[in-house]
């Protein structure tokens, strides 16, 4: 079958992964980063998916971050050894953790308090395991997280290391990133990030725990950050793919953003120019990420099924089954263009948003007209 | 297993439904609209679960509706018959519903352009099979359909009807009743309904054609209506769960929602009132259908585990596996009321799109602490 063949008779709606687009922003974050003498730790958490996992993993040791543990658990079943679960932990979860340790798998959990780290302690104590710990730093008042220069952290590695875990390393995100608009905040941002880790490492080492790993990142301060001296790791996860998000924040354009929902019109309101699709909330996701960006996308840019936007043409609107396309002035189009049946493409406000509404995504592979079919690990 | 054992043991974040709210709110509007003279073709989209359809569907003839034709294949397999499928349709997807249409089912479809009456006309003639047709009525401009006092309407009912086809009924949605506040506004919107595919009707009568099936319905119109002369049945869906959405319209009580997610507590920013749950958005949704409503409920009300709301208490914020509970003044709470490990319930803002981030649902069974699993039919 030939690309248009499948693109235009695979029942709609669903997710397209542009390879070469993929290959080629997995290719300019690794270099970046490879260039500073630095690695990536990539959050699989965007796809879920083991197949898009070989892209991002150069061997089974290669370290990678989840956000769940049944991811943890998905990519361990397809052969990865070292995997760091970035969402804190909560006590009734150790036992799955555990379950890895005792396969040899190098899983390595997070914690900011010291409730965390006395269960962890208890745990352990009770089943003869040796938990592998990151300590969250608060960089930017994101979300969790010690600050560096608070008098708690110091007493909380003091209580992590030795007591049934070992203090792996430190964390942080640069949650505050999502904010940033220009190419100075960003290279501020990414730098406020390592010297948040930085500092508290410092402090932590001074009191003899080695702490050696110290991981930073997120995909807009990755892309923009000059100095890795002391870092061993940079995580970073929609970059694969981008989104639109991204666009806003300007670390891609829209011709990099790797995924799109293909979509059929199914009817049209001549009066009002609206066009229906059949790609509502349901296939988009309700994220409105972009809402109060420099662009409001609505629900999505609209391209054809070539991948080529329209300019000023986004969905606007949507109900679960239906999106609908207003027609604005700007795009000079009319509903005549769009026959019922006609093939379009979405690019989605948020990659991570629109990739948890399908079970598989197709992918169009680089240079060639096969399609190919990746699969997403679900649950919790 | 008692039902705090499991409510306390199984992973989370999970869905629950409460099966005793469940069935109230199902015999609340079956009882209003019975005692009208209507009968209820339930949408099935909210939950799209065979087991929760045996509530809805008295039995295997009984009328449904449903979004996706994935939808009616499932509920196909399940046994039932008699499947609306209420979104435009669009040729491509007239090869499914044969399948259907071949194996006996009473499938309807949906249309309200010529372009479709004529693939459909033309599939039916080459495929020796007659499709049962609906055509939307557009009651209030809220999104597709024509106007039940439009030329178009006839000329469309004429092309439609003995042309590889049967004009089955004549369909409408009060979408724009989601934005009434008002039990009078409420009751107007269910009289436009009600009154548009009554004129609809007449008109196609006067020319002929039978058009047997009048087809309403919203949640909150269904709940609202007074007058079902002259129409056949009415289609609502989420109001089996309900959600915040509908609180905030005024169809329901929290009392009455029957869906929360149970989450855990694992971790807290006491500088800045904030708990840390494990239900983001991937567990709840990016849906924030209440942000414009009288109460903003954030990302969801939280509960205690027993399902008792706190005053004033929301999730605030989310990240894809995080969600954050800030502590308003007015809540009277504190961080250390959340100890690490804390399980609570938080009620959705729109359950059509909280259920769509799961595969399966846990049910709480009426007087009983036996816990049962509901399973998701997913794609398109």
């Amino acid at each position: 079958m030939s690309s248009s063949d499948w693109l235009s008779t695979l029942e709609t709606p669903f997710l397209l992964i542009d390879e070469s687009r993929f290959i080629r922003n997995i290719n300019r974050l690794y270099s970046h980063i490879e260039h500073l003498g630095g690695k990536i730790r990539p959050h699989l958490k965007t796809l879920r998916s083991s197949e898009a996992a070989k892209y991002l993993l150069k061997d089974a040791s290669s370290p990678a971050t989840v956000s769940t543990l049944a991811e943890a658990e998905g990519f361990v079943a397809a052969g990865y050894t070292n995997i760091l679960y970035a969402v804190g932990i909560s006590p009734h979860k150790l036992t799955r953790v555990a379950n890895l340790l005792n396969k040899g798998i190098n899983i390595h959990i997070l914690l900011d308090t010291q409730e965390q780290a006395l269960a962890v302690a208890e745990y352990a104590k009770a089943n003869n395991v040796t938990f592998s710990v990151f300590i969250e730093i608060d960089c930017d008042g994101h979300r969790g997280g010690i600050r560096p220069d608070s008098g708690d952290l110091i007493e909380l590695a003091k209580l992590v290391d030795g007591n049934g875990a070992t203090l792996t390393g430190l964390l942080t995100h640069a949650g505050e990133s999502y904010s940033c608009r220009t190419g100075e905040q960003l290279r501020a941002a990414a730098k406020a990030e390592c010297d948040a880790v930085r500092q508290a490492a410092r402090r932590i080492r001074e009191v003899g725990i080695a702490c050696p790993i110290l991981s930073v990142g997120s995909t807009p301060t990755a892309h923009y950050v000059e100095d890795l001296s002391g870092i061993t790791e940079v995580r970073a996860g929609v970059f694969s793919t981008f989104d639109l998000v991204m666009k806003n924040i300007g670390v891609c354009t829209l011709d990099d953003i790797a995924m799109s929902v293909v979509t059929t019109v199914i009817g049209r309101n001549k009066e009002k120019g609206w066009i229906f699709i059949d790609a509502g909330w349901m296939a988009m996701s309700r994220d409105r990420g972009t809402a109060e960006g420099p662009i409001d996308y609505g629900y999505g840019q609209v391209c054809n099924l070539d991948g080529y936007p329209y300019p000023d043409l986004y969905v606007a609107m949507t109900n679960q089954e239906h999106g609908i396309i207003v027609l604005s002035a700007e795009s000079g189009m009319k509903t005549e263009d769009f026959p019922v049946g006609t093939r379009l493409r979405i690019l989605p406000n948020h990659a991570c948003a629109t990739a948890s509404m399908y079970l598989q995504y197709q992918v169009m592979k680089q240079g060639s007209s096969e399609q190919e079919t990746w699969h997403r690990i679900t649950g919790w």
